[in-house]
């Protein structure tokens, strides 16, 4: 029986990998997964064999790796960021039951929230929502009501799929939910091929994203209340009971 | 003039680190941080001069590894799991302005949510909160109201900080605010020194989750409704319209 590696790589440059997912994908026979990922890592390994399938076929590819794992063989699926965060371990995992003998480990990789926060500074330093702009899986009723509660909880957000080429106002209509507990002047950014060629980034308001057209490439960072600017960075305290100079204080 | 890298290094193994940490790491003269996470990075790099302080003496770290950086020094405030997630990027950048000159450069890690939800599965795999259940800097009751409406928008939730030595029914009162809206067999999950030695993880439900004892060293998982167990293994699909097989003929 073999095992199967579902493997977070980061945003895709090679320094993002943790050791831990480079070991695993040395220390696979076959690395699967959406062509574009597989295309980072691949180079590293030119030896390997690879399996990839688009966008849109990805249980197949779930099906082949767990299969290749039962006769034996030891397999990385590649994700791209983190593994779980709407990643392929939870598909992996549902459909393990079907192949008994396969062991499966799942390692973790920085996913995009953290990637394109740490381009921006800190807009996820205190409690934050990752939520999904993507209707294809998930009912916009059910994406708009965590919206409203991501804003009525005062959380930051990041948004993840902020645009899609059926439906491209995806992200005028969050920032518009979002401006029903959330003022115009709010901090926001935007992260573009982060940790990839032709990285991008940028701070706005609320009022001025409603208005941006974003790519897929992109994830969306809409700040607290208490998001501020320090030194062109965008930043959320951890405290809300002032600056850094109160906290030293009660601290 | 120096520069100032805030490294988050995942969990605390080094395998955890990402290549990039790990060259920031390397490249200073300087590792300041909290001394338990400096105990995980000093022995990788045993000739480096370190300055520590315990948890509550932040803010005189944040300065002194800004001013050694000011003076010329390549400096790394070393993080546990991410730089910017209740990390020290948030403090860093606040104090920046006061140190001109200095280059700083967020390197983001594997945070405790990510590595807990890859030792548990994939109970993060759809959208998801992230809350800090600690009340030091925060008002219990803006904790309660994020709580609430996490628990309103359906989210799956990773909990920071769910003990306290002041107060130690945090988890049970977080646990009472998730049952107004979600039912007590949803599926939890609790991690306990992931990346480091002692690792732990245990599945329960949220009713058990209530009367758990849990520690400062623990990542607390609150299943979304649709979070279920596959093969022992925690997962929150990335789809709300059925099983993969669904989803597969969906798409």
């Amino acid at each position: 029986m073999g095992r199967l590696f579902v493997v977070g790589i980061g945003p895709g440059k090679e320094k993002y990998l943790t050791i831990e997912a480079r070991e695993a994908l040395a220390a696979s026979d076959l690395l699967c997964g959406y062509t574009t990922y597989i295309d980072c890592v691949a180079p590293l390994f030119p030896e390997k064999e690879t399996y990839t399938t688009p966008m849109t076929r990805e249980l197949e590819r779930c099906r082949h790796a767990l299969s290749e794992a039962q006769h034996g063989s030891t397999v990385a699926m590649v994700c791209s960021g983190d593994a779980g965060v709407y990643g392929m371990a939870a598909p992996v995992l549902e459909l393990l039951p079907e192949y008994p003998g396969v062991e499966v480990q799942i390692v973790a990789g920085v996913t995009a929230a953290l990637s394109g926060a740490a381009a921006l500074g800190a807009p996820l330093g205190h409690d934050f929502c990752v939520i999904s702009l993507s209707d294809l899986l998930t009912p916009w009723e059910t994406i708009e009501k965590r919206l409203r509660c991501a804003g009525e909880g005062g959380f930051a957000v990041a948004l993840y799929n902020p645009s899609s080429k059926r439906r491209g106002d995806h992200l005028s209509r969050a920032c518009d939910i979002l401006r029903e507990s959330r003022d115009g002047a709010t901090l926001c950014g935007i992260a573009r091929n982060i940790g990839r060629d032709g990285e991008e980034k940028r701070v706005l308001t609320l009022a001025e994203l409603r208005d941006t057209e974003v790519d897929m490439f992109t994830t969306v960072f809409i700040g607290a209340p208490e998001t501020r600017l320090s030194g062109g960075w965008l930043v959320t305290p951890r405290g809300y009971r002032g600056t850094p100079s109160a906290a030293e204080n009660g601290r």
